[in-house]
């Protein structure tokens, strides 16, 4: 059995907002983030403080958050 | 070591729209969903044709949605 390490590098290219906070400190923010250099994306997803660590999130393209807001703004 | 089976159930209470589509007709959509009958969250997720298997999603509280819409008005 091989056991693979993922590795990769990402950026936080524009932090747009914290979505909200938790009892232990960590967020749940909107951030344009580029993965391994590539095309920024959106993303939402808890992150420990200072960002030291992320936890589970979505990562969307542009086309998804238009759909995703105009969907939002049928609610 | 013990294994234990994750077991849930889940009720998607409303269905708010597909916000994309991939080429193996898995679509991301917008929900409504009751976990284990409790109050009915936002869920952002990959879904299988006739939502037959789910994949990686968000799930947010009436109020991160509310604050996850009013940060994309500003985008």
């Amino acid at each position: 059995m091989v056991i693979k390490m993922a590795e990769f590098k990402y950026e936080i290219i524009e932090h747009l907002g914290v979505i909200s906070k938790s009892s232990k400190g960590w967020t749940k923010e909107l951030n344009k983030i580029s993965w391994n250099g590539g095309t920024p994306k959106y993303d939402i997803r808890d992150w420990a403080p200072e960002h030291a660590k992320m936890g589970k999130g979505i990562t969307l393209s542009d086309d998804e958050m238009e759909k995703l807001k105009y969907l939002l703004q049928k609610l």
